[in-house]
């Protein structure tokens, strides 16, 4: 059992605890708090595919976790080829989804470290390794967010889209962490969750996020964006990604591709806040990013409530492709482009103090 | 109680029948076919609020029964001065939704026709005038879907937003009267109804209108919309109008305005669909237009179910305005306008085979 200290907090959707990884339920909140214990790698892997965990860097978080509990099961059962068995393991998690390139940049960094370890005992240097990559994590959160807010200066609402809080992240939030940031800076009026079809990620989880930490929200359907935009009292629209590609085109949330649209139209800025762990320089551009299509039931129901008539057909792409062009400003822990472009994003990686590639 | 034959049919969502008016409960569809009998105006009035009829000229169809309605109740009162009783119906009526222009047009016709009345029993009277502006919305909407249609010159997929279809209309609808003919004529491969949060008239009422009249129909988040058109194998947006300002802007249901300005960006033709009734040349321009926000409950709840945490607030503009500039096509039953401006409306209005003000 979790402790109560750990329950109910947005910064603990992600927890290690008496050897075992708890992942806070998103599919049942704001309504019930409730842990799913995983104590298998298997586990993990289901409930990443389930969306029990969801949001890019919390995906890569829970990831270095399941690894760590993936090599306990197989060292039980082998000793000696356990780094072999494990293979298993790395490809059931990472055809749990296939946008999110933390995913494979945390299955990534696990396997190499991996290579590296030579113990009778690997399992406590994995652990602090997992560990290092959850407090990594929210360490750059809390970096970026503050250069994020930065940018803002002066008192403005803003749009963001999805959630990219600390539900999403190991903690603090990326978008979200930019709007804490500027809100303890006083520069942030109100923030416009977007609700976020067909998930509601927005009214369901950013709402119950900022409203857990004061932060004034409101709550609207996804296409009242461009009037609200139309009457000039937004300043930015601020959002997460599940991938930025090497030319910086942005991969996230369905629905962020148009917003972003609306707000060049509009002269908002757009500022994409993300970890330098969701940049793959690997994939060339936008065109590239594999958009994951859920079940049409996420479309055609609504609250638990089938509300299309039988026999009609739904699409759910649920993610899409901001061209760089469109977006202002990518905030990472490791500095600001302005204007991303290939060669800007390719600089920026060599000042991560770790490698990240 | 109704005749089976009208029952379950798209185009029967307004019905005089033996001296009642029926509506089709559109809170209910696509899983429930309940018919709401109204016999006085007060009560279409409350139908109109609770929006168990809606769509702009299905409620000036709906009003314009209301009347006959009202005038029975007042004549069964008091004779001789039933005209002036008759205004605190109107009154009642005009207050029932404060966007769409139709209910203002439909009350002033009936007004205006009651002015010419001399009969010792008006009402027969007075239900022919309903009965004519009904079939004369249904006539509308089969001359300009078969106008708009011809712009479609080559088979597409198109993507509409709201219901615009028979159930918004008198029947047959208008910019899903402009799908039925073009489909018709082979030009339709697929429509994408958005599903148009909060109410989700897309996905209840745009896919059961499609799906029983054998059109291909896919649903999609709203969200959806610009990754769709972002593919290219989108031709046209066609959405109906709420109410159109003297200088072409077009007020229609929320996310309209974001529609047009996806369009514009991606090159695919903007289409608005709407009998001449919807045309307001008293408002000179959208931002006169009155923009009803409804209970902030619609977008805080989803299929019934509460969905965000207590205590966080949210808006809920139910229309928005398109500036003309984003509008490539005004189709009206009495022609098409491209690109629309004020001189081409009012020029149109000047060919209305009767003067519609």
């Amino acid at each position: 059992m979790l402790p109560t200290s750990l329950i109910a907090h947005p910064d603990h959707a992600v927890v290690w605890h008496d050897n075992q990884l708890y992942l806070l339920d998103q599919r049942e909140l704001p309504h019930t708090i409730t842990f799913i214990m995983c104590n298998s790698g298997a586990a993990v892997a289901t409930a990443i595919r389930d969306m029990v965990v969801r949001g890019a860097p919390a995906i890569g978080v829970a990831v270095a976790y399941a690894v760590v509990l993936a090599a306990r099961e197989r060292l039980l059962n082998t000793t000696n080829d356990w780094r072999e068995h494990l293979n298993e393991d790395f490809a059931l998690l990472a055809a749990a989804r296939p946008t999110a390139v933390n995913l494979f940049w945390a299955l990534k960094r696990m396997r190499e470290f991996i290579a590296t370890l030579d113990h009778v005992d690997p399992l406590p240097a994995l652990l602090a390794e997992a560990q290092r990559i959850h407090a990594e994590d929210i360490a750059a959160n809390q970096t970026l967010g503050a250069l994020g807010a930065a940018l803002i200066d002066t008192p403005t609402a803003i749009i963001t889209h999805c959630n990219a809080g600390a539900l999403a992240t190991g903690g603090y939030g990326t978008a979200l962490g930019v709007v804490r940031s500027a809100f303890a800076a006083g520069n942030i009026r109100c923030v416009y969750a977007d609700e976020t079809r067909p998930w509601l990620q927005g009214s369901r989880l950013t709402a119950w996020e900022l409203h857990e930490s004061g932060i004034p929200v409101t709550v609207q359907a996804d296409v009242a964006a461009a009037s609200l935009m139309a009457r000039g009292d937004v300043g930015w629209v601020i959002v997460g990604a599940d991938r930025i590609a090497a030319n910086g085109d942005v991969c996230n949330k369905i629905g962020t591709y148009g917003l972003a649209i609306l707000a060049r139209h509009h002269g908002v800025k757009f500022m994409v806040a993300a970890p330098l762990s969701t940049v793959d320089l690997d994939t060339p551009n936008g065109a590239a990013i594999p958009i994951e299509e859920r079940a049409a039931d996420e479309v055609l129901c609504c609250g638990g409530q089938r509300v299309a008539p039988a026999g009609v057909a739904a699409r759910n792409p649920v993610f899409d492709v901001t061209p760089a062009a469109l977006v202002d400003y990518i905030v990472t822990e490791c500095g600001v482009i302005a204007q991303p472009d290939a060669a800007k994003l390719h600089a920026l990686y060599q000042t991560a103090p770790i490698a990240m590639d």
